[in-house]
């Protein structure tokens, strides 16, 4: 059994974090006392009672909670930034659906998997919930490289069977029998990765699909993530596959996938009000993917609207309709696509703050996964350290000027040191 | 005097270039033969008579223009990234007068400067038009470092005499007998560095002042640069303070600072008809500066419309507007913010293609310098060689994928190598 020392870890920095997407709370040259996995509490004085700790000191850095992505396709990495002249549905045809298929050879899969797994660990991110494909074996390939990698993650096995092309088609028999047979191998396997129930998106799943994975997820507890209301053609359509459901949304409700467990769904840019009181009232999670919807010119999501109104709300790098997995990069097309709603819409829309995103990127986002994204205390100790050294050439700017400037110019090389679940990693 | 064989110089590598907006002219493994400061030719088959010669082989390596950045300002580079919760005027009262007004200060300038010069360098931008600030002092320090790192360049005393903070005032007379002294001591002094008139814009700009500043224009045969149609408010205060012009366009027309000499107005987000003829009619440049429109909430330009109509057009960066000097990073938000006029607008608007914004960065504004920006005989060579290797670790891709990845994801990191007016700099 580890010794109370082992356990006690004392980090020193300029700690940042939000407790409200409002203001920042903000600790210059503070300590944050972690207890195993949890932070005890960040002070601006260390207590008497830590003082014979060892202290990890991290001068003049910042350190702020890790990042969670809330969607992302994992299997979608090798075609990142290429093919965005299409929208939505003539993209998933012509790029996303052929690249996926080829994750029926395991050798491709662990060669793409193992490249998006480290590039989600460079860039900051600490906890992530991913699609994978149709294709068990691959998505078994995945969880174990997370694993591997010590992300905390929910990886979905996708389920389809139809409007989509013979070669990325199950039929609804065979996706049921295997995503049992999926959720029950993955029974107790990891520490750090679980299963989430994941049907790809109204269009590609049949009814009796549908059915049997809200069944699938409620009698095993597991949560779910699909797409909604992305792009007005893909709405019309789900109108047509369903003129009985009132909405997209309903669609989902009406087969207990819309908050029976908990569920993340991608996009929402264009919700009827009707969606967004179900959304709220199931507290059904929005990964909000700015980049995404501009690289596939689907609209501008009225996220500050959605966020004045507590809907439960983070964000998603959704490669590859984004472009990257830095959530850095994410955060400020966030912003900056916020302002466009208002340039577009008129004087009632609001622009995003930066309090506000880094919010979404860290403690909204977090809620998926419980107490996590903030230092507050009883928190999941995830964190960076951040050297922003190279951002100020001429002279440092206070704290909040230093997280502004992360967001809008920062990389991967800004991040020193990563710590997960309490570990650095 | 050189030998043939110093002055000629072979590249070997992955040679893209825009002829026209519509597509990419590739060579791969192809040959790019330099005549002093001249590109010779392209070739797939290096013709006979060149076969002697060294050849400094590339390999899978991108040959592409450097990079043409139309529309910055040096004394902002310590202000870029933070800051962006307020629109144009305010922003300039808040954050950008306070900053430029320390400029008075020699070594200040001189610190500055330095990074924004390295860091033009560092992205791969071999030419620039830039606006200093209203010190002679400066403003040649600023120009001393561009010709001491080889970056072709404008720069610009800045002309401010109404309607901004005294310390930041000048007045008439002093402004004119600053710019003519200016003017004169830069004379026959710089290789690459000349000056152009710089008044700030409109509203801070009296009317004695532009018509000076015109006539030193067309007196001395010295090209211009301002501000146009930027924000709706600042559009607004210049019809209160010119209820005699048209537009804001023809203010600028009133005092000859609108194409009598070589002239670029930045931003042009919101023109009306009248000035969009008045800008093809007397061949204007037009600095597109999407960050910039973008952080500022300033608009969405009709960029798609100005290019169809040749309107002359190129890309500025637009720090501390903009946040980065990176182009690759402008031509990206070039591409998303073009795709979100059609999503607000309407069917009739088109979005930028990747070739027409490989354009705006290389030969649309490399225009404004002559016959700069592409690899076509007598263009004047400026070139960045590319190593994308780190952006395709599963598989590499075409060429114009691998230009539409470095576009979006891309960073100066993968520029190797950077030729200015012939000579590796």
């Amino acid at each position: 059994m580890e010794t109370t020392e082992e356990i006690i870890k004392i980090l020193k920095g300029n700690i940042v974090y939000t407790e409200t997407c409002n203001s920042f709370e903000m600790v210059e040259n503070g300590y944050i006392v972690v207890d195993g996995n949890y932070v005890e509490g960040v002070y601006k004085d260390l207590p008497d009672k830590y003082k014979h700790f060892n202290i990890k000191n991290y001068g003049d850095r910042l350190i702020i909670p890790g990042f969670i992505d809330l969607h992302t396709h994992g299997a979608q990495f090798a075609i990142r930034g290429i093919g965005y002249d299409k929208e939505l549905l003539p993209w998933l045809e012509t790029y996303t659906f052929p690249e996926e298929a080829k994750f029926s050879n395991k050798d491709y899969a662990e060669k793409v998997y193992r490249e998006f797994v480290n590039e989600l660990y460079t860039e900051g991110t600490t906890r992530a919930v991913i699609f994978g494909t149709i294709h068990q074996e691959a998505t078994e390939i995945l969880m174990e490289l997370l694993e591997g990698k010590e992300i905390i993650s929910y990886v979905g096995k996708v389920n389809m069977d139809r409007n989509c092309p013979d070669f990325l088609k199950e039929n609804a028999d065979e996706s049921i029998r295997t995503t049992i047979q999926w959720i029950e191998s993955c029974h107790n396997k990891y520490k750090f990765v679980k299963p989430i129930i994941t049907p790809r998106f109204v269009p590609t799943c049949s009814d009796s699909l549908m059915k049997a994975l809200g069944d699938i997820a409620i009698n095993n507890s597991i949560p779910v993530q699909s797409h909604l209301s992305e792009n007005t053609d893909e709405i019309k359509w789900v109108g047509e596959l369903h003129p009985d459901c009132e909405s997209y949304g309903a669609v989902y409700d009406k087969y207990n996938l819309f908050g029976k467990t908990k569920t993340i769904m991608a996009h929402c840019v264009h919700l009827t009000e009707e969606e967004i009181s179900k959304i709220i009232k199931n507290q059904v999670f929005i990964a909000h993917c700015p980049s995404s919807n501009i690289n596939l010119s689907s609209g501008i999501s009225p996220i500050s609207k959605l966020l004045k109104n507590n809907a439960p709300l983070g964000l998603g790098s959704d490669i590859a309709g984004g472009e990257t997995l830095s959530m850095l990069s994410v955060m400020s097309c966030a912003v900056k696509v916020s302002k466009l709603r208002k340039v577009c819409y008129g004087e009632d829309e609001m622009s995003l703050t930066i309090p506000e995103v880094f919010y979404l990127a860290t403690k909204g986002g977090g809620k998926f996964f419980g107490k996590v994204g903030s230092f507050e205390g009883g928190y999941e100790f995830d964190a960076l350290v951040i050297d922003d050294d190279n951002l100020w050439k001429v002279r440092k700017g206070k704290i909040e000027e230093r997280i502004e400037r992360l967001i809008y110019l920062g990389s991967s090389k800004n991040i020193m040191s990563r710590y997960v679940f309490g570990k650095e990693v």
